[in-house]
């Protein structure tokens, strides 16, 4: 479709995971009472313009920031890199690859040093640090937990217009894919790619793009996912609950999909696998397959498929939005009724894996 | 609509609960996949032509009987009396009502006893004993459970044209309504009515009728019901869910709709609430409440409130269906795309109950 | 043992349910953070002397009243009668036993209307009301529920030195024995008996008596069970944990048993059987079953089986405690160690019940 | 205590995990119906000598070797290692260390490769591979799930008499110190080590040794814990159960020990929390700190700290065990009942993490 990324000579960074994402939002009470009130998130630290927050297992500052602005979109996509020298990596390697960059010694947020932010080549508002403040992990704080407990951020998910040119220039980045979902006639629709060993530290959807699809948090068990959509019911925001909760059939986890008072989505996820050994097994989806998106072929609704969040360069500015040029998702799978339904026929189990002792 | 159902002089039985239903499946083998193989209730006994299945806590000889037949329907609503005499007033009620009776000392099925009976006056096939064979209770038989282990018949659910007389006609009979969901403009599109202590033991739901729109089983958590899901999904059997899980509004409790090759429904539930007191207060909906009939306004297909099975006379043979004067939920509540969405500015509770000290 | 408990000629009163007792607490303040901060049970009402608690699916004013007083103790065992005129029937049931009683029109608590309390022949002190005031059933309101919401009352166990003889006793008063334990000698250690269709409103343990052995309130799940153990331990309090989590073996519900901050004891309760039935197979288990307390054959702590609450006459003055003659549990079945272990050989299934067709 | 175990100038392998355990068993049979027919680990290959057994989420072959043999004892504790030639570095580390090694070209087991196992210098059978045969990852699979379904290896633990000297061995060899137990006088009474980023792949617990403690598998939530208990009970096996269900102080996870027919402990687990990240906060928890081993505060028993099975050396003879010299866990912390209690005042929360920015 478009050109290829090069693969920089220089040595990439060495990603921990996704650590932390930073949004805009355009009323910050409303966004409060929405991830802290509803979602139960921690406040690690706030005031008038930005909130700070954690969840219950974590030890770093914080992994959502909350920003008043004008244009409700993704800031930063920040990730965590091994050791000091990986944020000069960083710098480094995007620069070879002709992108933005802009560094910061004492951080681009509160409790975190020393940090590079960059435009990358998807367009998206990538950072990279280290240093961190670190603060109670509250994973034993049992008296402070609700029903529905977020304990980890998950992954992002982003939406960009050419699934396999991202997917190129993430696996450079080393990054390694763990499913994707694809056609027979050879195009790639999304894609999963980790650095822990998760399903994904971040995922490509294919659309409209740099938009951020969504952030995900995960939960402990299944019903923590359930009481949150109960809650939501007592607080008369039913209206929040954009799909799910069901199964994925990509990760095999247990899912709900928010909006938030913005529209950013936030997915609530349970329970994928471990895939942390370099053979890990990719699994491949057929498009077709209508229990790859939901195991229990449940209809995705078309506002999943067609919209996410604009993300920010480095100036503060949304990026422009280019359109994807294959065959989208929804186009394929949809029903003129705006839900995504199963093909009659679509009963084989979609996918592969090899075993290449 | 129509004219009332008149209420007995006679003395009607007392009724424990419901007990089981007989359904006709137009391939046993199939059926029994469904039941046995995938939803995992226990075979009490079977031949070439029927199979008696139960429940795990259960220590009657079934809760479900599927027979094989020409034409898919139900074929009997059968509730336990609380003694043997009770059957003979259910045999004098009703031929009050003039309905047709018939009356088998040795019992209509295998396993039960002296029953009667009747076509009663919304055109259902009633059944009511009292003598039954005890069997094990398999309550501590975890050795046997599966992931989704069914414990209990909870309820049926009936569709009938005027929910009012139907309403009516139960509580004569001596049925308590528990829920039930109406407009503004005094039209009332569904009722729950109980004996045991639970939210119903039958509920009408107002369409063409007489028809038996589901019957439920009880799990004793939300994660069983998923792990059905989970299951079909496995077995590539997706197709058989046709509604949820989620959280209903009425009954508050986690459900699931699944339809079985014959396309009788099947629901599974679990955790409503204690309602045995006389002044247990009823909860009555607003019919454009979108959190009624599921509580995270989840969109209800359209499936689901148009079709459902026939209902035989005594001779066997399927009732007329009569069609539903009064507005139908679905075309009150449901959007151009088969969906049944909220209405702007449906935020109130929806839901009243008094207090009567 | 003792003189057998004679049958009144008077109809007994149509009892409901277990309905709420009253509790006499030393310090109402550290009660209050117990029930209220840790448990989660609501407030109705209160104030500096009296404080009314409900669970969040209850409809009447309250299932647990704390006053504060000198002596710790319980001060009733309330139970609901179906009408008005069943309290009149409960008074004169209990004269004709000579048992002292004491009627009060508008209640001994808020919230209750007419109601008689009396001593009853094992020396309990048994109220009986139908009034009532209705207050909001919070089952809906996910908004205020906690990781390990208390959903309802289950029942009372109560300590009496012949078990046998109060077991006749309730019979006549309308109770149903779901369960029990004995030995090869005729000895009988305990029997449960109920109201509703549950397990039990209240059971019978031999021990020294008359005295309360705990009040058990149901969660909907045993991931909530889990949740009171982890708040517990969050908040330094653990020791507040008798025994349990566990399975029984009796009732087959998941349990747990906390010690309050006077030392009365509170199970938390999940997931027991349907009993309404009349006649619903009675459990009998060997008391040398050793999975009879516990399925999974914990050992049962030494203080269970000796420690209880006093229990108020109708002046608010300590029964007198009379031993048990017959041989107790604890000692035919614990060890050494002050632990409840199983015999060699005790692997029998130990529980049988009748299949009476 | 001892002399200290000197590090290699040699690199050590990169080790990714914790990957399977070969025991001896004494009765092949009878563990099968253990392992197989209880806690349904599938089966991958078996002959009348050996079966290879491996949990639902899990691609390499086995993680769990069953082999017939006339002592009792843990053969090989078997980790994955980055690539073909880490096995290269694990020979020459161990034998820098002096240790003795053998070196298999096809492997010790089948479904694996080139391996190299060693007695280590704590005594311990430890195995190195990488090449392995990849079979279905039966993580979609819900229709051969249990109700307790083992879904990955998490971990071993070991017993060694000097837990500093085995864990300094450990950290040069890439393990990091997640959490460990300690007293005021500078005793290390166990220490938790990992490599994946969980809370361990392998424990050292202080005692005599070197014997193998435990193999932890995981579930995914905690009533699947609870199923396995409940089926152990309904097969009248619950002496199987030594210790648990309960919460872990260390780790946060839930868990349960079983003993297999041989005595060999397993432990079902679920929900620690992520640990990759190179400054992932230690935490320490005082050894009389009473929540330590269970958050509830539940006794431990005697035989978790005192019985552990042996280990073999190279030629398959049992390794002579030698006596821990420092205070044991046991002896500190336990009553004259034999279970392990909290000492009064032991209210401080014991645990402690720095914050490094």
């Amino acid at each position: 479709m478009t050109n290829d990324i090069p693969t920089p000579t220089a040595t990439p960074p060495d990603i921990l995971r996704c650590a932390s994402m930073e949004i805009v939002v355009t009323d910050l009470a409303r966004s409060r009472e929405f991830y802290v009130d509803v979602l139960g998130l921690v406040v690690t630290e706030e005031d008038e313009n930005v909130i700070y927050l954690r969840t219950f297992e974590e030890f770093i500052h914080h992994n959502l920031v909350l920003r008043q602005g004008p244009v409700a979109a993704a800031a930063a996509f920040a990730f965590r890199v091994r050791a000091p020298e990986d944020v000069d990596l960083a710098e480094a390697y995007y620069r070879e690859l002709g992108c933005r960059t802009e560094r910061r010694g004492d951080g681009f947020v509160k409790g975190v040093g020393d940090s590079v932010r960059v435009t990358d080549p998807l367009g998206f508002p990538y950072e990279f640090f280290h240093k961190v403040e670190h603060v109670e992990r509250l994973a034993w704080r049992y008296d402070l937990y609700g029903p529905g407990a977020l304990v980890r951020l998950d992954h992002f998910n982003q939406v960009t217009p050419d699934v396999p040119r991202g997917r190129k220039y993430l696996e450079d980045l080393g990054f390694r894919v763990t499913e994707d979902i694809r056609d027979a006639d050879g195009v790639t629709y999304a894609a999963w790619l980790r650095r822990k060993g998760t399903v994904h530290d971040t995922a490509l959807t294919g659309g409209d793009g740099p938009r951020m699809h969504h952030i995900a948090f995960a939960t402990h068990e299944k019903h923590n996912i359930i009481a949150i959509c109960d809650k939501l019911g007592a607080r008369r925001r039913s209206d929040c609950i954009e799909r799910g909760p069901g199964r994925h059939g990509v990760s095999n986890a247990f899912y709900l999909y928010l909006r938030d008072p913005d529209g950013h989505r936030v997915e609530i996820y349970t329970q994928d696998y471990y895939t942390g050994d370099p053979d890990n097994p990719v699994v491949t989806w057929d498009v077709h397959d209508n229990q790859r998106r939901d195991w229990w072929g449940n209809p995705v609704v078309a506002s999943w498929y067609t919209e996410a969040s604009l993300v920010l360069d480095l100036d503060g500015d949304p990026q422009p939005v280019v359109a994807r040029e294959a065959p989208s998702e929804l186009a394929v799978t949809v029903g003129a009724d705006g839900f995504s339904y199963t093909r009659a026929g679509d009963t084989a189990q979609g996918f592969t894996h090899g075993s290449p002792l």
